[in-house]
């Protein structure tokens, strides 16, 4: 045969599954996006069409849902660990499984001021607004023995209003670029962090805990750096988590650089002293870079877009 | 000529314009998509193409960015109102101008607490994360005599967990949904609400308290409503906008049903106690309606998602 | 009671319906999206939630599906009379009905030359790619007694990469744009039309052939016009459509300027003799306006996108 | 330092060029997406922010534009072949630039046949409409000394509506699903392919040619084959290539399974035999994989998604 199968993968993805928890009056949500990949003794249904070795991708998809019921949805990355796990372990020719999710986060309706007069002083518990800011991200892979936890978020827009430059930099026969003493930074932060946590015999990390704090670090180092590049915001960004996390051992980021060019209002008798910004679609600026605690090994795909 | 020419508009659309104002070291963002839209004596442009009435897309995308240092932008609806008196007032071919606008709402990033000890105690007051929840809209028209102003919001997505019912419904030979006693309700809110100064002579309103107010009544309405049907929510939601703002007119909603369907795990033998739900994409209700302060002309379009 | 009910309508949207037709071996695709709007006694749902005079929107979506085998799916606009009658006449307390669909394009896949010899040389009758240019749209509305049919396109990009020209525009103090008589004139149409057919009585038009028709002159009137304006250039495709279309009264067009910047390139040495374009994204141009035959009052409405 | 930096790239993003080319009257295009990514001696900026290794994304963006002019835009991957050529070439620090293009095709618009009455008989040359199917793309990858060319498309819809079963499968406690022996086969082709020229020593692949017949053999395969499973599907999709074109060792595809459900019209006393099926959104059946010529190591990311 002049062609072989190589690496594989199967599975539904994108379920979308909610989980309400009823504490009394007050409910709680889980609202997730969860894909689904396997992989194993796949070749004959792809040289032959026999489904022998096929666990049905709908067969994960009502797996998603029973297992929202069976153990509930403590956080994304608990909930992939449950379904990996079962994949693995209850089908011999699965060797591995792979669970992408994504959490989208709700907040409360507040009810109770002095304006709710209108039906009764009792504070709503069911209500909810989605958030709407960025989404949180988590991938979860396990073969059999070992584990491998990637956690993150994407599309949180983040900008720095000043305390931002960019001079200095290498200038050839196509460089028209001025040099900016106080810009705009913007951008929409991609971050993916990957856990040292990969054996059960290892304490399991908080991970709703750990999620609040790595994205704490991260804007507040996004905040306090004063840039002269966007990759040296990055880079305090990355090393701003690993140096207070000591769960996480290694963080990609994927930061386009949101342009706002300052419009030239002088044709019209103006001066524009830093405040008025033509914020642009395309082209942008992409940075992208990889900070590891130190000894480590890289692991992180650096296209890590599908997570 | 067997064909004429009937109402048409032109001008720049989607300009994205961001204001800093610095207030020492605290910064402030105004951060718009203004889209500018002009009518008047355009018959030639249509059937000759002479430009000699036409007052370039180009220019008026320069307004915008010009106006945002003249005026700077306490509101979306100041910032509709000097642009749209602008265009009609400087350039005699054209009679009205019609001015829309959505916002894009910043929070600060939070640095000052103990974990900032990296850099410093310093609270940063020039960094910002986007809010990504709903998108506030306006749209301010203007003939040279009478103004008009729809605002509202889109993309606010809330959910109850319970509280809803529906059942008691038309049943024809296709029908065979199944009542329901207690379901999810969950919907994007899409508003648009007329505020009923038209004139220079009355006393405008405050654009951003009056935006505020009616999100928060039109929130705790959908919180407090125990639910029949969504047109009843609706409704609620509506009215007590009506009720509580005397500068608001009219309102017109575009509601989508979110279908949160209740996942049937029986097959797997376990039950589901309003807790795993399906969260569907498509086909989805649709339920939209304006609601009106009794005796007022209605003025909003039924079709009004281009606002 | 200070607030009323005004307009509203409801039912399901975005139901997708494939329908295959097999004619031996040889089969034949219709993929429609339809939206179902209903109108009438609907005061009581609003007011107090009584579903007594509500179709279910599941209903309206059984409804589409039923009928495209009942009746199949010989056009857009007559799957959507069949639909719109259907609600108005069997239902009482509904007065009006709107059915809007979207219908996406398919080619079959050729599979007869010479290079298929792997399998045989049978060409395949049953395998198709979707053609993914414009999206055909309907708009069916019934009141029990008229019909009104708005048919048309969206998102097919054109573009002119000469004779079109703009100069002798209006200059006021925000103008800095410099003529041009030699550009790039492209963009995304979105055309509606309506037709005359309003009643049983009349003959109806071929709605295949028409939306063929309408679509080629149009296309034709855009490369042919030499353009000293957007505006001129819409106003010779719809023209186009009324003088050659008996069947087709009215027509609203939605052209954005999707403007080709000629780049600078003199920095670098080298002369751009109308060869190397930026295509920009936003901000853009938009340029919207109705044709009508002389004589005819225009119906379709000014903000058309929902359709 | 307890933090170091790892992999990293930047530059600029998603530069859309047009080309046009005058032969006489007949203009052709050339419309790309390009986006540079740039390695090598970058320490210093992340650590430290000192640009002066860094050559602007601003310039790589320039740089685009003036190659347009320069060297014209022969192929997607001829172009991104010189772009990448110039960056390692020209800048010490830089040993590494990868280009990513998207192409948009376009079609002529047809003027000439008898309907053009009302202009001229002369066909025109300067017109087109953008196809809108498929996406092509290319990846053109250089360290200085070797060549990687990953092609490949996306986004190209096809359906089988017969020829396609789904027996035999795994059936666990969580499996409800039905066999089926009469399924419509429906997705959304994304593929990449790498091509064995690797030196400037090497004949170059004709890439036009290639990428036409890539396409068409791989439309053959999907159209020709009976299907058991979507993976044989997707194998014989990818073995039909690599036998046909000796230039292309390995591809990847990345195909979800775009469900189409018979819709169950029972209830309504109707038989659906096979005729009306419900285009499904979300979940979806994913399958992915990478075919390969014998004795070759594989290289195309497993995770293909930015390319």
């Amino acid at each position: 045969m002049p062609t072989i199968l190589g690496q594989n993968q199967y599975g539904k993805a994108e379920n979308r599954v909610v989980k309400i928890t009823r504490d009394g009056d007050t409910h709680h949500i889980k609202d997730l996006n969860v894909s689904v990949a396997l992989s194993g003794d796949m070749d004959d249904v792809h040289y032959s069409g026999s489904n022998a070795n096929v666990l049905p991708t709908d067969t994960t998809k009502n797996t998603v849902f029973a297992f929202a019921k069976e153990y509930g949805i403590e956080s994304a990355e608990q909930f992939g660990i449950h379904l990996a796990r079962h994949f693995v372990s209850s089908q011999e020719p699965i060797h591995r499984a792979r669970i992408r999710i994504e959490e989208y986060a709700w907040e409360r309706i507040a009810t109770s001021d002095g304006n709710s007069r209108f039906i009764g002083a009792d504070e709503v518990k069911h209500s909810f607004a989605r958030k709407g800011q960025e989404t949180r991200v988590s991938q979860i892979t396990y073969d059999g023995e070992n584990w491998e936890v990637i956690s993150g978020l994407k599309d949180l827009t983040v900008m720095n209003s000043t305390n931002s430059e960019f001079w200095g930099y290498v200038k050839d026969k196509y460089t028209t670029l001025k040099e900016a003493y106080d810009r705009i930074l913007a951008t929409d932060v991609s971050a993916r962090w990957r856990y040292n946590w990969t054996s059960d015999e290892q304490r399991m990390p908080n991970w709703e805990k750990s999620y609040e704090q790595a994205r704490k670090h991260m804007l507040q180092a996004f905040a306090e750096t004063y840039s002269l590049s966007l990759q040296q915001t990055l880079y305090q960004m990355g090393s701003r988590i690993i140096n207070s996390r000591s769960e996480i051992d290694e963080i990609r980021f994927s930061l386009p650089n949101n342009h706002h060019f300052l419009v030239d209002l002088e044709p019209f008798g103006l001066k524009n002293d830093n405040e008025v910004y033509f914020a642009a679609d395309r082209p942008y600026g992409l940075i992208e870079a990889t900070v590891l605690r130190d000894g480590v090994e890289p692991k992180i795909p650096v296209d890590m877009t599908n997570l």
